[in-house]
């Protein structure tokens, strides 16, 4: 029973500890409006992929403005610095990159504190 | 046989349907510096209750640029429409805005598309 409180408290403290290394950032990308189809599908297949494949890659919410479809924002969460550099060699970013280069007019990296990252389970 | 297929299908469309109807918004917020703290204690608390407590309240990220602390981002994730009119109401909605209220010095509210909303279960 004892061993039982001790492992739950460690598997709560590891989860906190995982918690606080958490990368959280959002990109502001402007794109060619003329692209913007193709770059719309070259993301959420980088998206799908990444979250699918990577075990520190956690949320990529990516969404257009309304009033402004070419205005894409991204708000990524990775599990810790290790796991954003180890993304950034993975075969799908490079080519995410590569394909996207030409249709990304402006790209704005923004690194955030959470206060509150609440959720229901996976969407 | 067939009726576990049609079941099936049935099943799937309603998941597709309600994705199809959820309300993705971002919120962008400037906070009185001298008040930071306090503000962003209310909206920790209102973030967990709500995800807690209302079913169509999916996600709220709340976070605060590391170069700019006043500066808040929430994304936000509703069921419906109708989900987001009946959070308006809430009692935990209402202290959180007359709580908040002379902290935030402005207020820019920007509906979204998703593009992808990939993550693993909840945070």
């Amino acid at each position: 029973m004892v061993m039982f409180f001790m492992l739950m408290l460690f598997s709560f403290s590891n989860v906190i500890a995982q918690n606080k290394d958490q990368v959280v950032r959002i990109a502001k990308l402007q794109i060619d409006p003329a692209q913007l189809e193709n770059y719309k599908a070259a993301l959420k297949e980088h998206a799908e992929v990444a979250v699918r494949v990577e075990p520190g890659v956690i949320t990529l919410y990516a969404v257009a403005e309304k009033n402004n479809p070419a205005h894409i924002t991204v708000f990524e969460i990775y599990a810790n610095a290790e796991a954003y550099q180890a993304h950034l060699q993975t075969a799908h970013f490079k080519k995410y990159k590569s394909t996207t280069n030409d249709m990304v007019k402006s790209l704005e990296l923004i690194d955030v504190e959470p206060i509150a990252l609440e959720s229901k389970t996976k969407q």
